[in-house]
């Protein structure tokens, strides 16, 4: 164990996250807001010190780091950027308590959107700046993020990019892990410029327009408005719907796009299973739901934004779908575990995992009947090898294992057990609202301290895909030598 | 497909059926009941001779039969063997409809016990009888049974035995799979034996106590009041409450015990693990609703019970647990899923699966951090082959889109989504009563006749452990050739 090299990027990644606070402090400047001021740079030059004394302290020759130190660097990361990113609400008493203020910016940086805020209208202008730029930064990856702007501080930080990028295989797009993060982050903010631009022109404010994009990008969620965006123009839930459904998308297809290569884009088995299931579920809930809005229009624009909001594990909201009938009800809540596609910046089991689940029970069925035949199982065309359809199976089982355990912890509360088991769901799945009690116009505060303590981590281990966050914690991990 | 030799046992079956309905007829001449000693005889001398005819015309001189011929041969029993069982509820007009009929039968053979009567005192005494009955032939295999009774029907009858029983390994006790069939249903029916004598002089009536104790042996749980068995005495729940957890155990080791190697017994990891997750269980629930109670005694008998019941996926009740708070009805929904150990008449994912998974989780992170490591999974000192280990996971991921699928099928109903998750759970692993509006005071009769055969098939599907379903309904299963 590289212990030297593991405090000493986190120290890089706490100095980043320190000079990532101009943005807020520039806000609060704006809008003239001087507790927030005084607050944020407390807190950011504090940080900035902090992770540069970290970083010289822990400067060692050996720079050697391997799958575990990429997994135990990733925790470390999440979980100093969500201590200090948290600093800010409890500093200026906005949000009093440091729980509370852990588990809104875990909330953030994992792109969740669960909230305990009642009343989120309360914010200043700032810190609800800072909360939905969480979401931006979380989004695609804290130390994605550290890597394309440092210089290389590894020649083995593909093991970081592999521990912190969603889904089951993460590709290098080009050779150098450094290059793969700068392509993926410049993809990532044209996208994100151009909601801006398309939400602005359309009638939304300029600083509604940065908050809601940023929010959408990050498949995070949080909303600036107790309704979440059932207030703005249909034009507006449009954009944000259909970016939701991009922003679900694996980003080497957007690649892939770029440097014209639409036909190997859009052979993607995963795309095609991903679009489908969105089309199918609106035109069931649609159907659903038709009787009680009476209004073509209005069916579709609900229906639409809330499955591609809950599929891309966004979970922003234009009506309560709490009160929606069961078959509704149930098709969200499968949409919650199933997820958008890998290499996204959603949650969830992801859409290709799901796909190879199918094609592996194929084969099943096959070998069941006739024990000797060999066969492969393939996707897009090319075989999947063993490893990765034994990787996929344990996966799945060990989601389901810690759903398990997630609901059980959470059953010490007194609320029902539809509001636990969706808050088990929408917390690691890192969607936000879920139903009952904790549906899209509730929060979360009604939940115990230590209810929000095992959410937070259920959000880190949903976000950060299990494993590490389970490495971290085994004894084993932290021994001497290799 | 050796089509002939599928619909030859099937003939077989269909007969032996017909000759175990001589009990039910005999239980209508003691009591007097014309009506069912009619409709009885008839559907008996009707399957009789139905049964003759079939076996008499696909009589075939290849009587090879392959893993494939040993699913299609296990759903054919147990789908023709619901119809026949059904008949006599219909023709007598007791159960007036067919499908009500067909849920309450295959709800009886696949040991389920959710039943459709809101009112089962109706029933007449041989038909209560009849109901179960149907647990104690469905708990340790309608095949298992046949093949215990007549001649060899083939060599490679292994293939059948493996099809229907439960649990990731059947291994035959003796070399000859007759001779297994043989010595398990001796220790079924001596353990059956021994609760109706233990119950019937602990002063519960003869009748009652056969009932009680077929409802028992088959993990079964169809009582014969509407009030389960909350009205009989202490010692008759712990009599019960101890003889679920009994044939909740892998019937192997009762073998073991009784051929004096009780060491081998006594060092199941899922023996201890089975027995450790009731202990628990029980602390946590007693704990949980003491405040309720106010009394131990009466406290300990319903956790007890309540958790022997659920874990063994029996489904009797003392109490209902309905109303009990969320740590304990989340208790209870997470036993259901485990079900007790492989081998045994119980339904669930199994215990020694779980075992299995957790193991397979820890290897997991064992080659996460050292992915050059490498290290097999053992289970009571033996080594588990990666053969295992992948169909474990295989069938966790297959068992997790199947609960998500039947749970689909059911939104379109109007209950809330507690009752449906619930009813998904207690059908697919057998235990009969669930939350919400199929608690155990209440029955699955206001669910549509869609929704009915729906839950008739999880049933199926959960007794039969999901694959020969599969292969049953998959078009490429009837081809011929191999």
């Amino acid at each position: 164990m590289n212990t030297k090299m593991v405090f000493y990027i986190t120290g890089k990644i706490i100095s980043t996250v320190a000079i990532l606070m101009l943005l807020p402090i520039t806000v609060s400047f704006i809008y003239s807001e001087t507790t927030s001021l005084l607050c944020f740079s407390a807190v950011a030059i504090s940080a900035f010190i902090l992770g540069g004394v970290l970083s010289l302290v822990c400067k060692s020759g050996n720079t050697n780091i391997y799958a575990r130190e990429g997994f135990i660097i990733v925790v470390m990361a999440w979980l100093s950027v969500s201590v200090i990113g948290a600093l800010p609400f409890v500093v200026s008493r906005e949000i009093p308590s440091f729980v509370d203020a852990f588990f809104e910016t875990v909330s953030g940086f994992t792109t969740t959107g669960a909230s305990i805020l009642d009343n989120v209208e309360l914010l200043s202008k700032s810190m609800l700046f800072w909360r939905s730029f969480t979401h931006f930064i979380g989004g695609m990856g804290v130390l994605v993020f550290v890597m394309a702007i440092i210089p290389s501080v590894s020649d083995r930080s593909i093991h970081i990019l592999r521990a912190e990028m969603p889904g089951p295989t993460v590709d290098k797009i080009v050779p150098r892990a450094k290059d793969t993060a700068k392509i993926l982050y410049l993809i990532y903010i044209g996208m994100t410029l151009a909601q801006i631009a398309l939400l602005y022109f359309g009638g939304m404010p300029l600083f509604d327009s940065i908050v809601h994009s940023f929010g959408t990008a990050g498949t995070g969620g949080f909303g600036i408005k107790s309704t979440s965006v059932a207030g703005y123009s249909t034009y507006s839930k449009w954009v944000i719907g259909i970016f939701m459904v991009l922003f679900g998308i694996n980003f080497n297809l957007f690649y892939l796009l770029l440097i014209k290569r639409s036909k190997s884009a859009f052979k993607s088995t995963e795309l095609w299973t991903y679009l489908g299931i969105v089309t199918i579920s609106v035109i069931a809930i649609c159907a659903n739901i038709y009787s009680v809005y009476g209004n073509l229009s209005a069916t579709l624009t609900d229906s639409f934004f809330q499955v591609s909001s809950i599929i891309s594990t966004t979970g922003y909201s234009t009506t309560d779908f709490n009160t929606w009938p069961t078959l509704s009800k149930t098709i969200l809540l499968i949409l919650m575990v199933i997820g958008a596609c890998g290499g996204s910046t959603a949650g969830g089991i992801k859409v290709s995992r799901i796909v190879l689940s199918f094609k592996i029970l194929a084969r099943k069925i096959k070998t069941l009947s006739h024990p000797r035949a060999v066969s492969t199982v393939k996707i897009d065309g090319k075989n999947v090898d063993e490893d990765t359809i034994s990787s996929v199976c344990i996966y799945t089982m060990i989601y389901a294992i810690c759903v398990i355990a997630i609901f059980l912890l959470l059953s010490f509360e007194k609320t029902d057990i539809e509001t636990n088991l969706s808050a088990t769901l929408a917390c690691f799945n890192n969607i936000g609202p879920g139903l009952g009690q904790v549906g899209p116009l509730s929060s979360y505060s009604g939940y115990s301290a230590f209810s929000k303590i095992v959410l937070s981590f259920a959000m880190l281990m949903g976000r950060l895909e299990i494993f590490p966050i389970i490495v971290f914690f085994a004894p084993r991990s932290w021994k001497k030598g290799r």
